[in-house]
């Protein structure tokens, strides 16, 4: 199995951005990764692409085909990935075998979302969740993890405040990131009385509607200082399942796929939770954000909510968790979400996130979470090669 | 790079499957291809689906984790793959890249389509082509295909006859196939005085709406012999892209992403056209069936017409093409498709097809195509490892 490594990245503002359509987004993102790799179009061997629901929210499956057309790609393999919210990062990892098996040496993994299309993203969203079991009975996202917060309060007495104190993170740091949907800071105050969207939560502990485009340019790790003078190392690619539906959990205060795709990838990169420097987790809302950082076990079960309150995830705390703004504030493009969490870790890796760069990261991990946890992606990124 | 082998296959039977809904059938098929594999449901370490569109079909996405859940593999990564049409033919490539790779040993490709849910399934499936430059045209995926048709016969003198011959020989074939959707005989007659669906193409050249699944389990080869004594071996496993839309072509009688990746599968297995001794191709319409003869080589472009008239791909020629039905016999459960192909190959190679079986092949090749050719999958298979 071949090494690899990350040559080139970028992200889309993400936003409501109503001159840009799907296509337009994720050409733009490509395009700029390409350049950022010291690339041409025509060296790109391979694409991936994750995107969760281009036929619901725009009537397009086959985004493969067209992605590879509009970036004037074509004939290349283009081969769209789908899992939910975890999509994204499910295209990382086939672009990270496609390279480790010897298929290809240079191949481009992307995400993209359109949803504001559409005049209400809710029923396309629902399509995360089992239908039969779940959505057709009226469960929509929000409610599934406002469970899931109840039960966590219920269990470990994890305060309303602390929870809501990840999403004011989140905006804290996303004031920092020019890429970010929101730029703008808020308190515990103002989500606790924010509009209910399903108790306890409130609007402002739910990642927006977005859309937005990223990109990776992956190739063998011994090649990769033929292309940039600062090579990311993907250290682990890890993934697991879990069931889709909620309520065939043992726990509602963790997710399983979440630990067993973790334990693996320290597995792989040879390091322990205590090791990562710089972490991105998908808080698609603000209880989730707190659960991960439980489950990769960055803090003790039941001990998250207290970490988040001392500072304990701030940017200059020994683990700083998402510097970008995470899902709440740099915005939550579905299938764009796991490319942009590794763009956010190599950007800190090599030391070039602006002002809300982390001091001298060398291990970022990045968790991406489909639904309530039935896909986890993670990837363990470093500086150094080994 | 590892080389990879087939050690279980299956598929559900195709049709109009009211009994069954989306997730019994994957599951049905994924359980016997374990069972062909002479494994048990945990020797499984990872799964790819191959699924067109779950989302307008039945408002489910995230479709690995759930067909993990209900197979009882939670929590094996589990990865749905989408290229319209080809999803199935990628889906066994991302498992052949996977255990080429090193990542895994034992991997599931599967294919599933439940088309009979919704009372008309041409808007979603026209979520296959470019839905801004052609579908919201009022372009169908018939229209297309029928435009292709008419300027084959206008180029090459190709005769309305010879069109409806390939339908006619699907329908011969699928007689003798107890899997196949339809199994009764037709007659050029009655293919050319049937409903008209977009001139000239008729009913009868069109692939039916189909429910249905089929399961594939690949390893290393070095170890193939370890679960099987009929090991098929993958001998070549390529992909390319060309535009989405059609009317960005250079011409409408060739696909060119079939070209493609055709070529670079007779080179990765080292073979030429004429070596191929059974073929499954993508006859979604007739005239696709008599463009994938020519484009992969098996004869002059423009004399696949009287190629097909000449029997010159029936069952007991050199190139047995279909004998499983193909898409318009066997049905064509869109997901699905790409991975039935490479089981009725296996079926073939093994001489377990019944009373279709062909003469005694050695190789076997697949062609599985998205929308008008926006994605082409070739698969080539051996009795022979090398």
């Amino acid at each position: 199995m071949r090494d690899v490594a990350i040559v080139g990245v970028s992200q889309t503002k993400f936003g409501e951005l109503w001159d840009k359509s799907f296509r337009d987004l994720v050409v733009d993102a490509g395009m700029e990764a390409i350049h950022d790799a010291n690339m041409q179009g025509e060296d790109i061997e391979a694409m991936y692409i994750g995107n969760m629901t281009g036929g619901l929210f725009i009537g397009q499956e086959h985004i493969g085909s067209l992605i590879a057309e509009h970036s004037g790609l074509t004939p290349i393999p283009a081969t769209r990935v789908e899992a939910a919210c975890a999509s994204g990062g499910l295209a990382l990892r086939q672009a990270v075998m496609a390279v480790a098996s010897g298929y290809y040496d240079k191949v481009m993994a992307a995400g993209v979302e359109k949803m504001t299309d559409v005049e209400d993203a809710t029923p396309a969203i629902a399509a995360a969740a089992d239908q039969e079991w779940e959505a057709q009975q009226g469960v929509t996202f929000p409610s599934l993890y406002a469970m899931m917060a109840n039960r966590h309060m219920y269990e470990y007495g994890t305060t309303r405040e602390q929870i809501a104190a990840f999403a004011v993170q989140g905006h804290e740091n996303g004031s920092l990131n020019p890429k970010a949907q929101f730029q703008n800071k808020i308190s515990v105050d103002k989500v606790l009385n924010a509009t209910k969207v399903a108790s306890p939560l409130t609007i402002l502990d739910c990642s927006p509607v977005s859309d937005g485009a990223a990109a990776i340019i992956v190739v063998p790790a011994d090649e990769a200082t033929k292309y940039t003078d600062n090579p990311i190392y993907i250290r682990a690619s890890t993934q697991a399942s879990d069931t889709l539906n909620l309520s065939s959990r043992k726990s509602l205060t963790s997710i399983e796929s979440t630990k067993i795709a973790s334990r693996k990838a320290y597995d792989m990169a040879g390091i322990t939770p205590s090791d990562v420097d710089v972490a991105e987790v998908h808080d698609c809302f603000s209880i989730n954000g707190l659960i991960a950082i439980e489950d990769l076990g960055f803090f003790e079960k039941g001990k998250g909510g207290q970490a988040i309150e001392d500072g304990l995830i701030a940017r200059d705390s020994d683990i700083a968790v998402n510097p970008s703004g995470g899902l709440k504030a740099r915005g939550h493009p579905l299938g764009a979400t796991g490319i942009a969490q590794v763009v956010e870790l190599t950007w800190q890796l090599r030391g070039e996130a602006g002002k809300r760069q982390v001091d001298n990261p060398n291990y970022g991990l990045s968790l991406n979470i489909g639904g309530t946890g039935g896909t986890a992606a993670v990837h363990i990124l470093s500086r150094d090669r080994s």
